[in-house]
């Protein structure tokens, strides 16, 4: 029954990419191509994820209207690391609304590391999507329930945003990210200093949920469905469940573009102009707004910590279709095609 | 016979903006709204400038299929200032390709305020939008010309960029503006210590050249005509005259997205969504690719040194209309309507 | 049998101020006119400081020949606070030797404010006398004891360099710093992320070691002996002690003179030019080397953090002597006397 | 009759070394120890000063009253560069006092590189041995002055300091440096736009002026006369004439104490504990204050910018004799020796 919206819009052969097949044709060559990329090498701050298999690669799509293709390693778990900030990001802003949420942390890119000891102008962390902006979400997530109801509470929410399929949870991983969180801890008193965090913040709590958020496991598979009901609204697009309000969507893709890919987002934007956010797992989760989501995922990852294959298929992707941000839809002159 | 292609439309009935009608009795409503805030004051750094009358209020739409609609002082002509930023900067690109134009100008926001003294990591103005990418992309441009015959050349340029409306030049705001440059010939001399420019680069000659680019005047309604050329993929949607390439556009809407209203840049991106330039003279040029542009004007800046009219018209219009950038298309509980 | 060697010098009549008497009405001169200044505020950081009487004022002064004058509230004991910095970094000097001391801190001013969470260009806290730097001297003074033993040791070291007079320690202040110390902790894991600290070092127990060093207790005649300690080389000059080494007090002087009084180090330097060190408790130690050690203290402090009224004091001082590090000592035009 | 008061004080037997002879044998000794000294290379920013000769090695000595030692290459003529910022500094406070002076340069390190572009808290450039202060300080040397008159007074003040000995010009050195002089007029635009500048202020002419000072050229033997003048209070010790008031060289001195070293400053006052300044013509002056001038000078720099051999004499100077700042005169375990 979660896929009778799909059934529907078959038989009324309305989808969102008419001829799904041909698309499915040009992912699996970029895939191919993308596969022979031996660059790169996987994140070495914790053991856990200096171990990772740097053949692992998947790519998985999933459409707003729920056809699904995927190739690779889509079936290994991996951690979300820094590919929950958007996440979470997105369920506190649903559920606590856009000032809430803004009156803690800005919206502008920092021009800085993403883990930069710095605040904006107004004292505050510059976006959501650096370390800073993340701890700060975190805390401000169900603040009042005990850590294991916080923890249940949150976990099924991603479960909701994944429409059910995997999720998991890493707990050598978040020991690991525990032990080595100089920085964040840094992070974290500095803001407390300037009294960013709301009254009755318990920041060691704070920082163990925060490690616990970037140590959730999903599947390439899971991930696309995430990215996809971003895509989509809100609205898990093989569910119907609508997790996300449409306006944290859209503040969301917002951030994303502008600050999803740490130093190289100003890039990203420019080259492939598609909201998206990178973990140090080698995780990509891209959105075309209105269209679909996918998921990339390959251990190795370049200078500025994003995965090498995941970024090249990207480029390879809107060289190909009119995804672009600011792709002219209108047909002039351009080779792209409209799938 | 420059409206031909509006006048085939109108017969077949294919607006991009089909009740155009019911659309320009939102933009009057709007208009009247934001004539009665007073906020703000007039540039001062330039006499020019502050003499600037308060009450000046002009908003000028253009679709890409070329319908129109203008109201206010639209035909009061007022300097580009840094409105001369992006359209120099599509120019250029569109001339000399995007390689190039970025060997010497970054893609980033830099986080810092419009005329900072520093550079990116590559030792590189951080984009074309703020003073130092500006200058450098003044650089560029035809470099080998003598002064008038470059000032023509981008001249003419311009003016097909407005399908042949209003340009004109106001020489005592150029004389002023280079008697207080004191901080653009500081970056212009810290640029060349750090080898920035292309070689042979004559320095008080290239700074004259860009305080022309500043000094140029257009209407509200040659405006909007600029910056629908732009929502066209580069074609005057008027005169069909192809001015600027497609890959010219798309850089120069990724950067006015991400970098084009100063330091409210990030903020703008997130509450409005859409690429805009604005300029001390009070000038906004706003984009919504694929279907219109919009030329706003009024001298009276906030703090950013946008004209506080003109960012109160944007707030406006997209909570009425589903423009912002990642506005979901497909309808889901939201307010907001499709014109 | 501790005075001997002031009753030898006594008799001997070779005194460093030959005519003390006359040395000392100076000193009670600008003691009470230093008395009417009521500018400032004790710190507020914490509750027990806050809480400062502001009308309390002491000078107490110690000649490197152990002649001695006190006027004022030299028998009210105060906590070190930052006057610490330079007893511990002597100490450690001295125990270690410079160059251990220095693969862990550096020697230049920071250029910024104390408690500035960045490192220099070596990755290492700027110098000892600011926050970061203090901690890491904390941190190098016998790790491998007991908390218990270690602050026992280093309480014998201060007792030692005030030659057996008052040393307390304030427990309720040292609770109370432990409290307010989100920026100090933000220090600490800054410098752990950067590998910093010597291998083994335990972050907790080294910031509360910290603390127990800022939550000393001195009465201002005690902490002229300290002062005289420093003035004489290392050697009490009431005791004849050598607690400290000569090259571990040169290199303590030379910091004091760089960095010893927050923001308005170079500005001190330039008008008192005397190594000295401030507090937030209202405490200034100040040193004039190879001749005597002053301890001033009154809490009301101005926007730098020294004391008011003790800063007032070092300019009269230098006024009417020629004490200033660069005075010209040959008396051409001066009107300054040798004491 | 120049020498009249060495002759006096020469029969008097009351110099301020009194082993004279003794002393000389110990420069000798360590002149020969930095010949072997082959590290660095000459400054290559202009061409004039990349053609020096890496083997020039000279040391001068000129105490305050009167006695001489030079060894090594003492005649050849070399240019000030930025061991002229401390003597118009000098020149400028005495005619102008301290406080005119100071109302447009700092008095603190800057924490930052010598030609850094920003400027202190107050928006004054840091402290007038920096390029920043430097400029300020020519600005307000005699503004009034046609440049002619201007260089001539400047040239008769310098002549004086130096006590008649050789002074030149190198014009070739003063047109280079202002083909190279990027950053020297990006600093002047930037605080001419910051309203550092007296009213009034020409600033090409200015920058000229400031050019002209760093092509002044000494030999050793005239800037040890220039470097003794500091030491004596002002009054050159050969022919008795009062150039400085003793308020401008206790300041002088002070800067040059923290400030004269370029980025190694820091640490040639922990180590060396003398005011010096140093030039990137090879030169440094170093003051021992109520004892002598020294002027060293060989081309190789190392990466600070300081002369290699320079450097390593006075480490060597101050590990031999009690002349460090802080050292302890009294004579506790030390191995000292006091000339």
């Amino acid at each position: 029954s979660d896929n009778l919206e799909v059934i529907v819009k078959a038989f009324s052969s309305s989808f969102v990419i008419p001829d799904f097949r041909g698309f499915c044709h040009h992912i699996e060559e970029i895939y191919a191509k993308c596969l022979t990329n031996t660059d790169g090498k996987a994140a070495h701050y914790i053991p856990q994820l200096a171990r990772a298999n740097p053949d692992h690669w998947a790519v998985s799509v999933c459409t707003v209207d729920g056809q699904r293709y995927s190739t690779g390693d889509v079936n290994v778990p991996f951690t979300l690391q820094s590919c929950s900030k958007p996440l979470t990001y997105a369920l506190v802003s649903t559920m606590y609304g856009t000032d809430h949420m803004h009156n803690f942390v800005g919206m502008e890119p920092s021009g800085r590391y993403f883990n930069e000891l710095c605040l904006d102008y107004n004292n505050k962390p510059h976006n959501p999507m650096i370390n800073a902006g993340a701890i700060m979400t975190a805390a401000l997530l169900k603040p009042d329930l005990s850590a294991a109801d916080r923890f249940d509470f949150v976990f099924n929410m991603y479960k909701r945003l994944g429409g059910g399929e995997y999720l998991g949870f890493n707990n050598a991983v978040f020991l690991s990210e525990k032990e080595c969180a100089d920085r964040n801890f840094a992070l974290a008193y500095f803001m407390r200093e300037n009294k960013c965090f709301p009254e009755g913040t318990r920041l060691h709590e704070t920082l163990d949920f925060y490690f616990q958020l970037c140590s959730l496991e999903i599947t390439a598979e899971s991930g696309a469905l995430m990215a996809a009901t971003l895509a989509n609204g809100g609205i898990n697009p093989l569910t119907g469940d609508p997790v996300l309000t449409v306006d944290a969507v859209r503040n969301t893709l917002t951030l994303m573009h502008s600050c999803g890919m740490y130093n190289y987002s100003g890039q990203f934007a420019f080259k492939v102009g598609l909201p998206s956010k990178s973990g140090v797992s080698g995780c990509v989760l891209l959105v075309v707004p209105n269209t679909m989501g996918i998921c990339l995922w390959s251990p190795p990852l370049d200078s500025n910590g994003n995965s090498c294959r995941a970024v090249q298929f990207c480029m390879e992707l809107v060289s190909r279709f009119n995804f672009h941000n600011f792709d002219n839809l209108r047909g002039h002159f351009t080779s792209k095609c409209d799938p």
